[in-house]
């Protein structure tokens, strides 16, 4: 079987547990004494938000489970990796739902926003709320009586209240209508980064993962959650200034859509490494043009980019941000493992981005 | 010392436990590395949020305990109970500040409405998620090692659902530009009351409350916290009717705000009942007027109230309610308890609301 056709499989496997997981929610609603319209606006909710990404996040728990415990799942283990893969992609949508209402989003993988379809509107607000209880439901429902039963909850908290304090940040540095460049800076832009993605995208589903397989917390400085943190905290940081710099220079025919970071006023990689590299005559053109709803100034930020060198910078960081991960993974025996953890978990994540075009 | 200074006295110190738990949240933000502009911000949305209603549901949770205890709280005691109690006003702000942009509302207690505020706009939904997303992170904090732990986070997340099932049942129900009186029925607004009203502002407090003191779930038909519900279901609906008939019936000046309910379109109790009762010439007034943004509308509308007999028709209903939730007190002995709860737990909440004015 192709590595191709592989993939395909596995997540045709993903998806059918997300029709069990569906059903169960609309089962509960309808079970509530709600009226039929409610239920079926309830599954429109789902059924339009939750699936139809590229499911990396739900499908990184299940990936994990396998690595960790080192063979096949059995169909009970299989099941309760993917419902909590599905949690994560439940969390996503919680943020995507609400993200594209505050940042006045048109479209979300290739379909109009929930909140863009008639009758909708900000009934999405409500919406988004009822896909972030769900995740609280399924836990209820399949993990209630595991011992990690709790450490699962707090680790939902605690990542969804990190992705908030990213959010606001995020939201604050960079509105949407008000272009004030002053209020950027590397620094700026990692902390933004590291709340807003690296904790629910990277470190999240590793630590659902191991929770899962049994690896307990340690107090003190070999505790392994704080270890998995350490590698996918960069690692979230790395991949989403890639997608800063794909969103600037990758081949809308490759990345499958148009980049609108410089156009939107996005506290992006590319704008902080400008700001951070321009002369005075340069940094003018980029207060004067960065933000602007229009193609011409978005060119000129873009020749500025050019002109500081973007691509070279970038490579530059990629080679030095891999190795560093790399020589972060090998503190991992190479045939054993750190705490119950091994090399092949990060391994697995850090070939997905090396160099990915998309 | 008079009730009223009493009352006064009491309120002081719950917001004294306001200022302790609003420094804990910022000092928490300010120590994620979060720049000085967005804990500022942080801090600014808990100020303006989640005080300054009339803390009944917070209160509640600090009375319930005192009842249960039968006797004064220690300080600790006292703290944690406040806790639980700012825990309640934490979702009712979520919920308040969110169900304000998707109602365009203008105002919230006697302020203008948070997304109103200049600068904050949408991004008040992601401030509505930091509120809610603070609960569970003061619960951590102050009640982690308790045995009942897991208990206060499931009881917030069910409720918090049970509220999100009610909001979309409102929203779809009456929405406030397209008025439909078929879609309404007194059972449709028992539903809606039930789940958007009764759970999170008379259950959960009381409930909370039953945590603290250790009580236990029991498997079948004795179990304390459905012997509660019993109780506080109806009485929470009782309220939300009452809040409704005041909003056609109270004097502005007594009700300290104007009601709205027939401009706005709303799912209220007065105009289920006049349906429910309605000649055809006067269903036709109300299809014709109902949430039509006109004095005259509204004075048509409010006609066709007087006219089924709104007013008797209240007065009948609760006296019928009282009585109903009397008896079902009255299955606790008077003296003594029935599954660790006493008569004073619910007859506090139905003293303050029989024949309230305001």
């Amino acid at each position: 079987m192709s590595s191709a056709s592989a993939k395909a499989q596995q997540r045709a496997k993903f998806e059918q547990v997300f029709t069990v997981i569906r059903d169960e929610l609309i089962a509960h609603h309808a079970g509530s004494g709600m009226p039929k319209e409610a239920t079926e606006w309830f599954k429109q909710n789902l059924d339009y938000n939750v699936p139809g990404g590229k499911l990396n996040r739900g499908l990184s728990v299940v990936d994990t489970v396998e690595i960790l415990k080192g063979r096949t799942l059995t169909d009970d283990e299989y099941f309760k990796s993917a419902v909590l893969g599905w949690c994560v992609e439940l969390l996503q949508a919680f943020f995507l739902v609400s993200d594209d209402i505050m940042d006045s989003s048109v479209t979300r993988r290739g379909q109009p926003c929930w909140f863009r379809k008639e009758k909708v509107g900000l009934i999405a607000i409500n919406d988004s709320f009822l896909l972030e209880s769900a995740i609280y439901h399924l836990l209820k429902k399949h993990f209630r009586q595991e011992k990690y039963y709790v450490d699962l909850l707090e680790l939902f908290h605690d990542t969804s209240y990190q992705t908030e304090y990213g959010q606001l940040l995020d939201l604050i540095t960079a509105p949407e209508d008000a272009v004030d460049l002053d209020k950027f800076s590397l620094e700026r832009h990692r902390l933004i980064v590291v709340y807003k993605t690296a904790f629910y995208s990277f470190y999240l589903p590793v630590a659902l993962a191991m929770r899962v397989c049994n690896i307990p917390s340690i107090d003190g400085p070999s505790d392994p959650y704080a270890f998995a943190s350490s590698i996918l905290i960069p690692l979230g940081t790395y991949f989403q200034i890639q997608d800063d710099f794909l969103d600037f220079s990758a081949p809308p025919e490759i990345l499958g859509k148009i980049g609108t970071d410089i156009i939107d006023n996005k506290c992006s990689w590319c704008i902080n490494v400008a700001l951070a590299h321009a002369s005075p005559t340069q940094r003018a053109v980029l207060d004067a043009n960065y933000g602007q709803k229009n193609a011409e100034s978005e060119a000129k930020v873009k020749e500025v980019f050019e002109q500081v060198g973007i691509r070279e910078k970038y490579a530059t960081y990629e080679e030095g941000v891999y190795k560093e991960i790399i020589s972060l993974i090998e503190t991992i025996p190479s045939q054993g493992s750190k705490e119950g953890l091994k090399r092949e978990v990060f391994k697995s994540f850090l070939d997905k981005i090396y160099k990915r075009q998309k």
